[in-house]
Order: C-alpha cells, then sequence, then structure tokens
C-alpha cells in the first residue's frame, strides 16, 4: 500500500454485495417491529437516520471473500446494524448528543428516558433475532463484543485527566468503541468459512476499525469546521504532540482542556500547536501502519471480487473525509 | 386457599434450597466481575444492595418440585437475579429515583451515565453467561422476557393519561413488568423437567407475578407511610373504585393527579376514596384469584417440600408488608 490512495466511495465496496445490501434495511424493519405506538414511532425515526451500512457491508463481502456459504447473512448482517444502532442510540443519551448524522437523536426528539428504554429494546430484540438462528457461534461473538463496548463506554466516561491519557489507554479505548464491532462484523460473516479464513478476517476487521477510528478522530482536526468544536483531548494526535512541545505550549493546551466554552481562535491555537508538534502526522502515520495489517491479513484469503472489495474498504477507511 | 392466610417469610420459602441460594451471590459476584475500576466499584455497591433473592429462589425451587436434575441451577439463578439487576439500574435511571431498598441508586450515587452504561454492561454480561452454558434453551426464555420487559417500561412511561389507564392496560403493564420475568425464573428452572410441569410452572409464574404486583401496588396505599406518596394513578384499584365514584369524587381524583406535589391531605383524600369506592377491596379480590390460579398449578406437579415451598411463596407474595 502506497501513502498515495485513490479515493473510494462506499457504492464501489458494496458492489459485489449490492442484492443483499438493498435487503438488509427490510430485514432490519422486520427484526425490530413493534405494535407499541410510541416504539413503533421511534424505530422509524431510527430507520429515516439509518448510517452507510458499513458494518453490515463487511459482513457480508466477508462472507463471500471467506467462499463461506451462509444462507442467513441478511439476517446477520441486519443484527450487526442493530447492534451498531442499539449502542448509538444509548451513547448519544449518555453524552446528551441533540444531533446525529444531521438528525435530531432519539433522546433530542423524544426524551432521555425513550432513549435508554428503545435502546434496550433494540438490543434484546438482537438477541432473540440471533436466538431464532438457533446457532451458539454468532451469539458468541455478539455478546462478546457488546460486553467489550459497555466497557469502552466506560472507559470514555471514565477519562478524566485527558492530559496523561496515554497512547495505550487511547488504544484500548479505540478499540472497545470500534474495532471490536468491526472484527465481530468480519468474524460473523465468515463463520461458515474455514476456520483460518475466518480468524484472518477478524484481525483484519479489527485492524481496519483502528485505522477507522483514528481517521474519525483526525477528522476533528482536518475538517473546515473543525475549529468549530473542542478536541476531545484523548487523542492520539494530541499526546504524540504534547510529548514534543515544550511546557509553555503544554499549559496552553491544558489551559484549552480546561476550559468549559473556549473561542474559535483558542481552539484553532491549540489545533495548529498540535499540527506543528507533528501530532497529525504521527496519527496518520499510525492508521496506516493499522491499515498495512489490515491488508496483510487479506493476502491469506483466496482472490475474489469481495476481497477486492475488502481492501478497497481499508482506502475507504483511511481517506474518507467524513 | 382461604381468604385467611398465614404469615410465610422468605427463609422459610428458602429452605429446601437453602445450600443453593448461599451460592448464588458467589455466582453472581463472579458473572459481573469487572477489572475496570468504576465498574468494579459499582458492582460492589450492587452486591450490598441485593435484593431477597426472591427471583432465584423461584428459579431453584422450581427445579425441585419439576424433578429437573439441573447441575446449571446456581448459575441459572443467579443469571436472573442479574437480568433483575439490570432491569431495576435502568428503570431507576428512566425514573430518577434516588433511593432503591434505602440505597443510594447507581444514577444517584453515581450518575445517570453511569447508570445506563452498567444496566448495559450487567445485561450483557449475562448473555454472556448464557452462551457460556451452550444451551439455547434458558437463552430464549430470558431474551424474550427481556424484551418484553422493556416494552413494558414503555408501557408505564407512556401511560399519560391515567385516568382512562383501563384494567386490561394495568394487565399488560404488570404483566410486562413484573409477572413475566417471575414466570422465565420458574420456566429456566424447570427446563430439564417434564415439559407438562415446566409449562404448569411456567403459568404458575406468571400468576403469582400478577398477584405479587398488584399486592406491591397496594402497599402504596395501606403502608403507615403510604400518605406521603402520590399514588402512581395506574393502578387497578384506583380504576375500579373511578367506575363506581360520583363525578365529584372523580374530580377529587383527577385533580390530584393533575398536581405535581400534592398535599400529604390531598393524597390523603383520594386514598380514602379509593379505599371507600371498594377499589382496594377490588385489588385484593384480584390478587386473590391470581393467587389460586397459581395454587392450582401446583396441584399437577408431584408432592415436595419444594412444592410446598413454592405455595407458601404464593402466601408470601400476597400477604407482605414490604
Amino acid at each position: 500500500m502506497t501513502q498515495q490512495l485513490a479515493r473510494v466511495s462506499l457504492p464501489d465496496i458494496q458492489r459485489p454485495v449490492a442484492g443483499q445490501i438493498d435487503q438488509v434495511v427490510d430485514e432490519l424493519r422486520r427484526i425490530i417491529a413493534a405494535s407499541f405506538p410510541i416504539i413503533a414511532e421511534v424505530n422509524e425515526h431510527l430507520l429515516r437516520m439509518k448510517g452507510k451500512l458499513f458494518r453490515p457491508t463487511l459482513l457480508l463481502l466477508s462472507g463471500q471473500a471467506a467462499g463461506a456459504a451462509e444462507p442467513r447473512s441478511v439476517t446477520l448482517a441486519a443484527i450487526v446494524e442493530l447492534i451498531h444502532l442499539a449502542t448509538l442510540v444509548h451513547d448519544d443519551s449518555v453524552d446528551h448528543s441533540p444531533l446525529r448524522r444531521g438528525m435530531p437523536t432519539i433522546n433530542g426528539r423524544f426524551s432521555h428516558q425513550v432513549a435508554v428504554i428503545m435502546g434496550d429494546y433494540l438490543y434484546s430484540r438482537a438477541i432473540v433475532e440471533l436466538v431464532r438462528l438457533e446457532d451458539l457461534a454468532p451469539l458468541r461473538v455478539f455478546a462478546r463484543v457488546t460486553n467489550e463496548m459497555t466497557v469502552g463506554e466506560m472507559r470514555q466516561l471514565e477519562a478524566h485527566d485527558k492530559l496523561t491519557y496515554g497512547e495505550a489507554q487511547y488504544d484500548a479505548l479505540i478499540e472497545a468503541k470500534t474495532a471490536s464491532l468491526l472484527s465481530a462484523a468480519c468474524e460473523v460473516g465468515a463463520l461458515r468459512g474455514a476456520p483460518a479464513h475466518r480468524d484472518a478476517l477478524a484481525r483484519f476487521g479489527h485492524a481496519l476499525g483502528m485505522a477507522f477510528q483514528i481517521t474519525d478522530d483526525l477528522l476533528d482536526y482536518t475538517q473546515p469546521e473543525a475549529v468549530t468544536g473542542k478536541p476531545s483531548g484523548l487523542d492520539l494526535k494530541e499526546h504524540a504532540a504534547l510529548e514534543r512541545m515544550g511546557p509553555g505550549e503544554r499549559r496552553r493546551v491544558a489551559d484549552l482542556m480546561a476550559t468549559a466554552e473556549p473561542a474559535d481562535e483558542q481552539v484553532a491555537d491549540v489545533i495548529r500547536l498540535v499540527e506543528t508538534a507533528g501530532g497529525l502526522e504521527y496519527a496518520r502515520r499510525n492508521a496506516l501502519e493499522h491499515a498495512q495489517r489490515a491488508e496483510a491479513e487479506l493476502e491469506t484469503l483466496p482472490p475474489s471480487p469481495a476481497r477486492d472489495a475488502l481492501r478497497d474498504s481499508i482506502t475507504y477507511a483511511v481517506e474518507r473525509r467524513s
């Protein structure tokens, strides 16, 4: 993999599984269906705000790439999106976020109470559906990863002293928060494939997830609107940069972290400091290392359009702008 | 069953399974163990506030009463308590309750955010542990009932117009909220028994749960400290009474429901109205009907100390004072 990557769109990546991707949302709708009015209403809202189906895409491509004949793949793909959705509903409630993907969150549009109950509703529907498949293997993977994500959420909540938050802690956080579910998506898609392929795809998903999240955190700095948001202070790039700063610069970063609602200029100043100290470059290099690890795992799979699409998903993960 | 019931204590009921009940808390501790500091701290708090283990007791007694050799019974008993605990943690967060069983709730002692994440942590640990048992049967029961409880929570949250809340809605609410998990405890305990015994115990648990919750709601009225709390307005006794009231009396009830923080005298007035109109008597009779149904289900089981203890648990459910 070269540093210079071509731009890839998600529909390109989805091409080998396009027919199935189209069915995922209908399947999701079936699984979460409820006759109780408020639940039905929240479901409609959630289906309107649905994302790009990146996790279902990975699950379906992994199945094809592992040569795993998996008649339940559309259902499993809907379930991984459902687990992701349940997590988002509770995350937004915990963070008091009013918007996601430009739409009101469940806590924003309904209430905090509805968000807590709906997250539980969605997650328990996912388990009911997994049990209905009468196979412990996908249940085992998804149960483990869901628990891991709750520990990740707690890590994020408890990261009080942000300036002492080191690289190992950042890695543990994004592993639990993001890489675990991407890895689970790939692993579950390949469950009926050869164990060596399944394990390679699980490792691929993990490395992809790390690269994906580091890139996501970089977007806070590189998006045009970045200067309007306060850096989280939990990011690799800031800590890599802090190690290279003098005491005066470190104090300017610490001041920003201690300011509840910093002015745009203060945020822009710290972003410049972090960039000058090489923080962004360090994070980009780190994301590319994970991307290379992900690509290496794919080398062990037989050539196929699905494998090519998974390779493109690495480019997508590290090069996307939103 | 006569109207005159003897007082029964929970330790009496637990006698046939006393050895196992002692192990349930250790097993619960093992299942929820975490190395992440804040999770470990919340776990300790939860283990201190643990309840009377009524659901584990029912699970263990049902196993014995059905003659079901169940080597996993202590683990399953810990899991039913864990699911109950996860539900309480989210319920308290949704209701903003500061206290439970005289101790601070997780949202009260820590924060709302910690409560949301911990509920998810506990519930996903329960699923992980169930998967570890490598048996879909208990998973199927617990997954279904957990989803049912979330719908019950939503029913409770959405019961806006309390004066039009009828008996069928009240039944659906307490069924989802309470009877479903008591039924699941009995059913799971008897999973390895004869199907006829298992089904009878599931129906027993359901009827017991209905009687238990109606009695619980009656305690709001009959406890000495009852007049300090506002009636929920969702209770059977109030609606039974409303049907027997004149327009003036109905208005006094409606006024109370519309008052955010009513004075003690206003609450006491409505409690008297409901009692005079026969609301309490109606609810008591209803609880006893469910109790009789529960007792009839036990008749189909072979005689045993465990069956006797389950019969005593009916008395406990409808006669308890706290």
